[in-house]
């Protein structure tokens, strides 16, 4: 299996980082193939601009969605959004290894899924969800968090955990078709211990190493909507 | 009133450009004081990192909440945060003007959010949700997106737009005391004609005419919540 880890955290030495490369020793050490793209040591730019486009279908309006389709088309995206794109088509499983921002991705990682994630080959007109362009592939969340597990759930202070990640986990990964497994969450880490943070780290390699044994999260399949969208049967 | 219109479209010909030159105008026009936050006209720089800070407390481990709150004390943010968070001190209102990205915010403006609202000022520690540093001031999304109406509710493709927008109005907004007014939702924008795109501007400014008129969103209170942030009485 090929896996790209695309991973956030500013701090090399933080748990998050700790996450990432544990990650990168586990699957490489069960035979997998894996790739890592350390945003913020790549430097890289999560504005969707312009920019991004070698050429444009029209240079006088912005369209960035159309763009997208052009740039995959003539093989005319910015050349770091390309080599991201590479990535993730080589990939069989796609992890998002990060610090929750705000009850989702920091910037540097949104704009990773805003450049990369490019109309045209991961999704398109009604080429989404169960026949989006990632279909076949799987995807994972693995993120750190300042909250603890009580503050998740009905009724709870934040609301429930799942609610907060739909945008990520259905909204983005599921709209291009990934098979989404169930994420893994580290609670409360800037404020546990040294051991605490052991006993975290022991979890994600169990978790790791029986992923193939987790069904994945279930998301709107297309068969259940006309052409427009709408539901059949009247729902 | 002192309005913050925080606007991030990378196409100033763009009817989201228009949605936040009209919201300049009809406030103005209502004698409110405005201020426009244009993040691709700034150049604005939304990756959170250890330049945030000119002076830090822990040179050697970047805990980027902390940084902040020593950041905040010490007056040492950087300049493009410090001058984004007299903005914000200032402002009575704050609308973020934003077009859907993978239903949730551009990272240029996720990035705003990320590296402004900073610990120590806008949230700590328990001071959040009904009592967040911001309490005492509103703030509205007003965005647009491809979507129709009718992709969006129970049981439709997308599911709830409410659920989408959870961790943005509650999770960012109403974590720090804002306000919440309902958003302005401009859908199925790039695909409609220019009549439509007339009308629905002309809908923009009755919205932008009658926010005195509509309740704010609900959102916990800690007074439900004991100092752990578990639920009072059981729930």
């Amino acid at each position: 299996m090929n896996v790209l880890i695309v991973h956030a955290h500013h701090e090399p030495q933080s748990f998050n980082a700790a996450m990432a490369r544990l990650a990168q020793t586990v699957l490489q050490g069960q035979g997998h193939a894996v790739q890592v793209s350390d945003l913020y040591a790549m430097g890289f730019n999560p504005v969707a601009s312009a920019a991004d486009f070698q050429q444009r279908a029209n240079p006088d309006y912005l369209v960035y969605a159309l763009e997208q389709r052009h740039g995959v088309k003539g093989g005319t995206l910015a050349a770091d959004i390309a080599a991201e794109l590479d990535k993730l088509r080589w990939a069989d499983l796609l992890i998002l290894n990060f610090p929750i921002y705000w009850f989702g991705m920091p910037a540097i990682l949104k704009g990773w899924i805003d450049r990369v994630f490019v109309s045209g080959f991961c999704y398109g007109g009604t080429r989404i969800y169960d026949r989006g362009g990632l279909k076949g592939k799987r995807a994972m969340l693995a993120f750190s968090l300042g909250g603890q597990a009580h503050m998740f759930g009905p009724g709870a202070v934040h609301g429930e955990l799942q609610t907060l990640l739909q945008p990520i986990q259905r909204g983005v990964l599921g709209y291009v078709g990934l098979s989404v497994l169930p994420p893994f969450v580290a609670y409360h880490v800037p404020y546990i211990s040294e051991a605490a943070r052991h006993e975290c780290l022991e979890r994600y390699r169990q978790h790791l190493l029986s992923l193939d044994e987790r069904p994945p999260l279930e998301f709107p399949s297309l068969d259940d909507f006309d052409a427009s969208l709408r539901p059949l049967g009247g729902a």
